[in-house]
């Protein structure tokens, strides 16, 4: 097996521990032939996706997508946008002008923060709860940060002394908070943290990306500085956009950068001009993924319709049942008190003896997705999200009587 | 108007010279209140989209879009994942291993290659014949490159003597090549650049976002270490997606970096494990925009059906046509020789006395998108894209006979 010769490359890979890849050279191929698999028609089936994203799109959502494409720069769409970053500012509960959605997943709205936010050899101060800390601290690495980290015990938050501690040690620029940590289901608690951030000069980033619009958050009285959230998840839109949002704070320290940021594709203030954000004419920056803000701009009218205080009480009073239902099944909540979890992602503890994977494949026959864990979690828990439309009775309801039946299952 | 402080922050904007923006600090907003305009339905009306993309997806296409989701692990989905991968080795003409799409747009295929290729301190050699090299360029000096031009006359591609002249002298280790450059209609000819890059150890990287499928296109047989194009022109898919591939050359030397990757969205070999194309099992990357991979599965199929060579010469023959129509209307083509011309993307010289954009408007009031110019041909040009589906005799037809009219209507 070849690995990479450079010097500073990790021989295992930094998150799974696996060895890195060795390329296949496409030794079958001889030729570029018409590739005639293409013409068979896609077997898509309907599922009922409740695993830690993405979450079924709704019918409004759905027609959204079809609709005809207009350009990135049609007043028309120009509109879209405008309401599009009404309804960011709104689900996000800020006033920051420059709100946005990103064009790329989830991920692409952590790197789209840590780069604007940091330069080379800043500190990066990364509260680990989970996989997106590890992946946040991973990625400080690779953009050249110092990074230090806070981490708690599997299935906790990280406590609020703790912080207080690091910040005051290590004086960081940037303090990472994974508030929805969807590979343990831990909601870590942002009282507090924000103050003492600026208490101590330093921003304060929070990715809601698993949380936002079904746990309680609100970046203004928070005082969060970057928020990023995505699509797919509570918001039931498809992957593909990641929402974000600076503060003036944050736009202040961004302005006195040093060196430029190393991204033309994730440059706030770029983008920012592309979506209208400054008192100055829009700019070509990219051809935005057009039927993705569609759908986005769906999702978030939802979410007005619904109100955004209502669509957190509802995922609250559904975990609620959940967690219920699950102790009758005689199933254990991987995290231990109720006030550390997530409302809208549900870890439960493989039982001992059961293959949690074959559990996954039943159900997954059964035409219901739910996911196995991640990172620290795997062969641990199953996780199950509950996320906008899906949050529902039946769901959890059907959910519950089905991983009982596949339980059952896998120990025969 | 406050400029940033920092000390190697352009004052003007690279590419157009403006200003940089100053942040509206949302003075309007008191609370955040249910933003109401959300709850109207966006006016999406009918276009028909004849500039330099998106281009009007087809039927089939927008019904993909509709689709129920899958799960972005779930097994159907990664069959369609394979299934796009083969059809965009078609597409591209490789045998490369390693050929994905990206989950952003075109500009993210360019970074991805640029981040995945070079170094901090490498030497990147752009040839600069309009914008995209510009931006190439300067992304290359965002990334702390090397960077340096060699610049073609305006209208004009780069002639072969030059690029050996400067690949002799600075021994660039990634040669930047725009195949279809969009901002001016140059098609830049590809022959003998692979095997100049390759005697001098160079990598040659070519950018197709303008001309895949609608200019002839070989990566194999041009020796092309890496390519990249965007899913919303020939293809009329979506915009949303990057498609990407690189040699095993390239790949080699991407395995002898010294120094990490600066991003974990953009990392090829992160990716490529995804989108299987090594041996070994695939890992969670980041979750796939499936609404859009299943456009650009429709995309790549409709492209097979056609057949590549089919579907190049449609381009060039309706190219033909639409340059004849032009002369007949005494409408100038802005590139001087037809072997310079981008089949699928013509530019237009504005007439003297004529306003490009009172043309651009009443031909959108008529339901009809061109564009005007573009970093280098702003007021110079219109941009009229003839791409996939688009290219029709009919269409082409339309819009010389409307652009006529909308000429008439400005100069009275």
């Amino acid at each position: 097996m070849m690995v990479p010769r450079g010097k500073n490359l990790p021989v295992k890979h930094p998150l799974n521990g696996t060895a890195w890849p060795m390329v296949k050279r496409g030794s079958n191929m001889s030729a570029i032939k018409q590739p005639n698999r293409l013409l068979i028609e896609p077997n898509i089936p309907n599922r009922l996706l409740m695993g830690p994203g993405p979450s079924n799109m709704t019918a409004e959502i759905r027609r959204s997508q079809s609709q005809s494409l207009l350009g990135h720069l049609d007043p028309n769409f120009l509109k879209i946008m405008d309401d599009v970053k009404e309804g960011l500012r709104y689900a996000f509960q800020t006033n920051n002008a420059l709100t946005f959605a990103i064009s790329g997943t989830g991920h692409a709205g952590m790197e789209c923060a840590l780069i604007n936010l940091l330069e080379r050899g800043d500190k990066l101060l990364v509260l680990e709860s989970g996989i997106w800390g590890t992946r946040a601290a991973d990625l400080g690495d690779r953009l050249g940060l110092s990074v230090v980290k806070v981490t708690s015990p599997l299935g906790e938050p990280v406590v609020l002394d703790a912080i207080k501690e690091a910040i005051e040690k290590h004086h960081p620029k940037v303090v990472f908070v994974c508030h929805g940590e969807s590979s343990t289901g831990v909601c870590q608690p942002l009282e507090g943290i924000g103050p003492l951030c600026h208490k101590h000069g330093a921003l304060f980033l929070v990715d809601t990306v698993a949380s936002l619009g079904g746990a309680p958050f609100d970046a203004d009285k928070s005082e969060v500085d970057c928020v990023y959230s995505a699509t797919q998840k509570v918001l039931n839109a498809p992957p593909g956009m990641s929402p974000i949002s600076f503060s003036a704070r944050a736009v202040e320290s961004m302005r006195a950068r040093h060196q430029r940021i190393a991204s033309f594709y994730f440059d706030a203030f770029e983008i920012g001009n592309y979506w209208g954000c400054f008192d100055e004419p829009r700019r070509y920056h990219h051809t935005a993924p057009i039927s993705t803000v569609y759908a986005l701009h769906a999702a978030l009218s939802a979410l007005v319709k619904e109100g955004l205080q209502a669509s957190v009480d509802r995922h609250r009073a559904n975990a609620n049942l959940f967690y219920k239902l699950l102790e009758e099944a005689n199933l254990r909540n991987f995290i231990a008190k109720t006030e550390w979890r997530l409302p809208c992602l549900t870890t439960i503890c493989v039982p001992d003896g059961v293959k949690w994977n074959v559990v996954q494949a039943d159900m997954l026959m059964k035409g219901i997705e739910i996911a196995g864990g991640l990172g620290p979690t795997v062969g641990k828990v199953w996780r199950v999200g509950t996320f906008g439309a899906n949050c529902t009775r039946e769901n959890i309801e059907r959910v519950v009587s089905e991983l009982r039946k596949s339980i059952e299952v896998a120990q025969r």
